[in-house]
């Protein structure tokens, strides 16, 4: 007897007629002899809709009260499937994050898991129940309700499955696995069987939206085969899991278009050890998460350094960074929004220089300006001007002659 | 400064724009030098949106996750609200029920509260912040989620003003202050400017909707003046307080109309001692509340006994009474969910027998057959056929001139 955790997304339960569905699916797991947890986003829209109500309040709405405010969605779904699976036979209990309970930091809005007692699922479990958790939630020392960033669920997904020691964390989707790059705009796209979990971090940090990147940190650390798969579909999908021989003969490589980007660079500051710290101290103090950093060395004892952030942080950076500009002498501040990122990665690069060159060829010919190139040993990212985004995307795709 | 406990219905904060108003009518009170604790419904029509979804998943909703499905309107709306006094540069924080905490029984859907620990609330208050509090719920010793039945808000509100020793408990509503009989009806009906406990507590459990009956309890059982009055309007509305002498000499009655009543009979039962705790058992056992029991004497050993119970109890009450009826040899049992309850309530009445006298005349004189009579010292009901309702609730009005 197997202990599944199951994630069922917005769009999985985003009409009454889909939590039926799902509440099916969960009755017929359980009666391959599975013991189960199922945990659940917000109804497709709710999150938005909330966030909305709050935005019409307050242009900055408090972020204590937005996370109190928006984690209902979660709760409504949670016992919106218990009832389903209740009318279907099927004990149930739906648990929030105070029920578990789920700790977490007090960083409002992107709260990161501490700790997870997982007693009274376990008890729940054991008495033949099956534990519906809202997800994207936790609650910090003071009993303050918290949130974990968009995605936040397959954290929680995650994060129960590792506490509970769980066989598998299925990650139900309305896509059918993790792809090398998005099928919506690449139609050569192609759905990888498995995926090791570095790989699925790096696929992830660069803007693929199928697991959050949190997800994959703890699926990794605590070695959880995650199951990314179609809630619509019964077909297998993409086994995240830890690299094993196998799999590195296989060449993984996709290509990511991240839109959520905006890019602030420093002009002329005078290049003095603890630059950087003096820089970007104050926005990670701010919890803003810095993206790409770059910092080109200069003879003139003087330096630039361009980094990105997310377009929802961008104001904020800009006048952290406006505020230290002055103190350290910078000539001045510039920044852009109209800016997306495009990465190719894969383990195989390691050994396919080939892969950059091609990339860096394929955009100079499209005439597309790459205003920053940042590498590591399995990737290589490039932040060019939006409107050039898809076009370099779907060039950058290595075609299936390319690949060896 | 006083400690002031205000409550906004759901009509109050039913609406963006509401919510500001309210926001600022509390902002205005803070200005005044008090100290204050603000209790919320969910927005208007919420809770039934979120039943409705309920419904549509299952036709008996398991009750446990009834609960932690409704209790977020009332989540909202506290967040909503702290963020709106934030807004106005107002520090303010909501609270839900596990965060208090406020502790309650286990009976979902029509839990009591028993305990609330207010010690964060206080340490809210000494650091001059709004305690924002969702109303209508509590946690049990499991922590589930309870809910305080409909009304519930009024209940929160007195509770949590009686464990902080409040000055007062506003409860702010779309009616200006309590009536001697519902005004939408009845266009003679009066507004009260101070109320008994007591009498508000007949008034209460004889169908007006102004405050919730337990809310009222509490009010006595702790002394806790309430205040009842417009959330649209600044002037006073009903004060509700210790019975004191000036009170006494004012003639206060009140005409009430509960259309949400049923009809149970157990006919030719055999009568024996015992026989109302065997028959009524079943039913509180099942957390139903039984509003009028009448039982008839009779020469033939055998007795018929008739009661009450919310129509949304109906079903399961008759089923209950059904598996008695059997038992303890009755004859059958019928039942009639087409019927209202018309009450006339006043501390006058004690030394105004006419008024029963009255009440009778006009119903014989409109043809309306009673079928149904509960008197005590100060309240006079009577059951008819629904139709009949608001015919029999007018005229049973006392006129100006009737009273003395």
């Amino acid at each position: 007897m197997s202990l599944i955790v199951q994630k069922y997304g917005g769009t999985s339960v985003g009409t009454l007629e889909r939590i039926k569905a799902v509440a099916e699916r969960v009755a017929r797991a359980q009666e391959g002899g599975h013991r189960l947890v199922v945990v659940v986003s917000a109804m497709a829209g709710e999150t938005n809709r909330l966030i909305d109500l709050a935005k019409a309040l307050s242009p900055t709405p408090e972020t204590r009260e937005l996370d109190a405010l928006v984690s209902t969605g979660e709760q409504v779904s949670a016992a919106l499937v218990a009832m389903a699976l209740n009318d279907l036979g099927r004990p149930a209990r739906s648990f929030v994050a105070h029920q578990i309970r789920i700790d977490t930091d007090s960083v409002f809005g992107r709260a990161r898991i501490q700790r997870i007692d997982a007693e009274n699922l376990r008890t729940a479990l054991d008495n033949g129940q099956i534990a519906v958790v809202a997800g994207f939630q936790g609650v910090d020392k003071e009993h303050n309700i918290t949130t974990l960033g968009r995605g936040g669920s397959d954290t929680t997904a995650v994060a129960v499955a590792a506490a509970l020691k769980a066989d598998v964390c299925e990650i139900y989707t309305d896509v059918d696995g993790v792809y090398t790059s998005d099928p919506r705009i690449c139609p050569a796209a192609q759905r990888l069987d498995r995926i090791s979990f570095d790989e699925m971090l790096e696929l992830a940090s660069l803007g693929a939206k199928v697991l959050q990147i949190r997800s994959v940190e703890f699926a990794k650390r605590y070695n959880v085969p995650v199951h990314v798969r179609s809630s619509f579909e019964e077909q297998e999908g993409t086994w995240v899991v830890q690299e094993d021989e196998g799999m590195e003969e296989v060449l993984v490589s996709g290509v990511t278009l991240d839109r959520d980007q905006a890019k602030i660079t420093l002009r002329a500051v005078p290049d003095r050890p603890g630059l950087a710290a003096r820089i970007l101290g104050p926005v990670a103090a701010a919890n803003i998460v810095v993206d790409m950093i770059i910092q080109n060395a200069s003879e003139a004892r003087q330096t630039d350094m361009t980094f990105t952030v997310a377009q929802g942080d961008y104001k904020q950076a800009l006048r952290l960074v406006e505020g230290v500009a002055k103190e350290i002498g910078a000539q001045g501040v510039s920044s852009d929004t109209n800016v997306v990122k495009v990465s190719v990665v894969g383990l195989g690069m390691r050994s396919h220089a080939g892969v950059a060159a091609k990339m860096f060829d394929v955009l100079a010919r499209e005439g597309i300006n790459i205003e920053m190139i940042s590498t590591s040993e399995i990737k290589i990212s490039v932040v060019i001007e939006a409107k050039y985004g898809e076009l370099a995307f779907v060039e950058s795709m290595p075609s299936q002659e390319g690949r060896e």
